[in-house]
């Protein structure tokens, strides 16, 4: 079955025929594969994304290593907002690290949406205020935990994400080298079976 | 001359005078004094805020030692969204580290706004927005950053904060004991003669 944003939407508020239309229209889903970069650092990021399928990572580069800042998977949305709203060049890359399916909404296209109806502007809102919580407890765990207890908090809150993706861009998302990262799993798995 | 949040908005928004008189009452303006407390991690955030005059700081205790996760100045909104948004406990305290003027937005009150107009959500959505794409820097940096890029960018982003809060607290913000903070401040320092 095609998926369609304005099922998805659907779910949240209510809309007309013709709203479906419209909202089918200005966010199209788009199929990416394996490795395709959806942003250069540099670049202005012209598009924010809604992940319906797969998986993309945000990282920047860092005495010549690529530091991955972020996963996203499905259900998340992927926006590089100051870049996307501010028109500046991105401070990271974003790139698909598995074949992905994304709900594309161009700049544009969003502000079309708002001018047709307030509550796609209270949609997003809402929205947003809840990744930006999200994203406020996330640096939060940053400041204040070790690797060993990020790991531990990856495990409880997206344990999906530890086999997902390769140890390499994991390693560099927990702030380790991959040595270090595989003495935490055995560190971690000892603990538990003692 | 007393400030009112309605002349801070007609810089964003055109207001009438009734819709002046509701936002003034909405959204008061209150006095906190230094080390006054706004929120305990564990309770519910009731309200957001936006800081007028003075500091705030965002921590957690960690192995019983206070953590600052953020500080907020002049002109930055202050909000525990997670805990604001799904009344669940907040995971950190808001503690004014100076005497503080803050606006105060009860979630009520949010709402209400929002029913008024549009236009209010419309002033929230950007201003959400922008705060979220500054915390995804944040964020990035921290993940790529040491603690003495960490301070080199505070000095060129937020130079006044070096100087404005007490040392012990920067300390933990950057992820340092405040011995390395000395140690570190030394270093920039020397570099910056040669």
């Amino acid at each position: 079955m095609e998926i369609r944003v304005s099922d998805m939407m659907a779910e949240e508020i209510q809309l007309s025929d013709a709203e479906r239309v419209t909202v089918d229209q200005l966010i199209p889903i788009k199929k990416y594969n394996k490795g395709q970069v959806l942003l250069q650092a540099g670049e202005v990021a012209k598009a924010c994304y809604f992940n319906i399928k797969g998986c993309v990572r945000s990282y920047q580069i860092k005495d010549g290593e690529e530091r991955t800042t972020q996963f996203y998977v499905e259900g998340e949305p992927i926006a590089s907002l100051l870049s996307y709203l501010n028109k500046t060049p991105a401070t990271h890359y974003l790139e698909c690290v598995e074949e992905s399916t994304l709900a594309v909404l161009y700049y544009e296209n969003e502000q079309e949406l708002y001018s047709i109806h307030p509550k796609f502007e209270s949609l997003c809102r809402t929205s947003i205020e809840q990744e930006f919580g999200k994203q406020q407890e996330i640096l939060q765990n940053y400041l204040t935990k070790n690797p060993e207890e990020r790991y531990l908090m990856l495990q409880e809150t997206r344990p999906d994400l530890l086999h997902r993706v390769p140890q390499y861009h994991l390693a560099t998302f927990l702030g380790v080298q991959p040595e270090s990262l595989s003495r935490i799993r055995k560190r971690i798995a000892l603990k538990s079976r003692s």
